[in-house]
């Protein structure tokens, strides 16, 4: 067993006591094989119906895992998880900006947040890598890169951005694969929503993602683009709410829903 | 063709011009073949996350086709019909007691007003058709029959409430078929949630559905029973918020989107 499968066997629950504990790896890509990742964004009440709206108008970014009850710091479905430490890593954002990166929020939970965990294609690439597609970021022990595109979501009430993408070099002969694999994962952002020219989503530079890290292309990989969970924070960015708590991008919540039962 | 076939061959827009003008049929199932039907729910804006909430947690039975700006009474996306008059009935609800049945709201619409518009069994009747099924309400010239279950739906907020049932006779030697044809329609409320014995749900006697018209069996008919969008006609009357407005059940909204557009 080398160092990198050891994360990849862990249960859940040990990683996020892992993570509980204040350890936050690069990426939670490649953590507990099979199971479930989710995105998280928290906002107070105030601002949860436009949250929640947002992400029924825009389902391939942000497919609905679970909704907490405003004020409660805990899943319950998905999980059984304290989302204020659960996670290796938080973003804290206020008026848009932001404001802090940490490895727990419990001193920045509010009673009216309410909590919305997205699905993560983190989730499909079990799934790819069993189908044969390389996972390059994985490979080369990095996060994987994310975009902002030039492509808006749709709005909702006072939320409105632009839709951020993961990236992954997939191999040209592979690239029908990656679409059909993924294809049956649409509560995990689905099929790509590009292939190809990076120019077409807005993108300057592949070398420099918005988030996580840049990626090394092999010979003969294409880059594909899929819908990102991190699209709530560009949409928090964009929109500058007074206050919002999400998970630091690639790092996610590892919840106990095996990556079968999602698949349609 | 006869009287019955006239309607299932209007366009979706002429129905809304019948339905404006103030004329009620018994219920729009079977009319614009085709097309996908929908249920009201409208909420002040003050219970509307509650309500998307209570949607998002519930998708068997309130499957989301679209939910408008508050305060805005046209649906834009799934046809451009004003929600205020396009329907052939409505409900008003008043500290979940119903207060009125109308054929047009006007009235009674608020700017604050959130409309959610619920996929509706009625959409993939055609295809049942099509594949051989006979349906009974039709042949019969009735409303499909609704029934308020013992199954408790996921609360949100302030809301809670009964899963409501529409219910089919179908030959034992299709239900497989029915099964088969309605699991393409997820956004249509999908596939059977029941079938067979109606004590299972709580339903004491079919002759008598809460909703829509009882139907009579043909001799082998077994009852098939679907997640129905009057589901939250029942949870506003058991939640009792102070307002609410919905179609009147069998009486929905007729919109521009094919059925094919929604099957997966």
């Amino acid at each position: 067993m080398t160092t990198m499968d050891q994360p990849a066997i862990l249960t859940p629950s040990q990683a996020r006591e892992v993570f509980r504990t204040g350890e936050t790896p690069v990426t939670t890509s490649g953590w507990c094989r099979g199971y479930v990742q989710a995105n998280l964004l928290a906002v107070p009440r105030d601002l949860a119906f436009d949250a929640l709206l947002f992400a029924v108008r825009n389902p391939a970014a942000c497919p609905i895992l679970e909704v907490t009850d405003p004020g409660d710091p805990y899943a319950r479905e998905v999980a059984a998880a304290d989302l204020r430490t659960d996670l290796p890593a938080y973003r804290i954002y206020q008026d848009g900006v932001l404001a802090a990166e940490v490895p727990d929020v419990t001193q920045y939970w509010r009673d009216d947040l309410v909590a919305f965990l997205i699905g993560c294609s983190f989730t499909f690439e079990a799934a790819l890598a069993t189908a044969g597609v390389p996972l390059r970021h994985i490979e080369q022990g990095r996060n994987v890169p994310m975009y902002v595109t030039s492509r808006e979501c749709r709005p909702a009430g006072r939320l409105a951005g632009p839709l951020v993408v993961s990236m992954r070099p997939v191999p040209a002969d592979l690239v029908d694969v990656a679409v059909e694999v993924t294809a049956g994962y649409p509560a995990m952002h689905g099929a790509p929503v590009h292939v190809g020219d990076p120019a077409e989503l807005g993108i300057a530079d592949l070398a420099f993602p918005q988030f996580g890290d840049s990626v090394e292309f092999e010979t003969g990989d294409v880059p594909v683009f899929w819908a990102c969970g991190v699209t709530p924070q560009a949409v928090v960015m964009a929109s500058a709410p007074p206050f919002a708590i999400t998970h630091a991008p690639g790092r996610m919540l590892i919840t106990d829903r095996s990556e079968e039962s999602l698949f349609t």
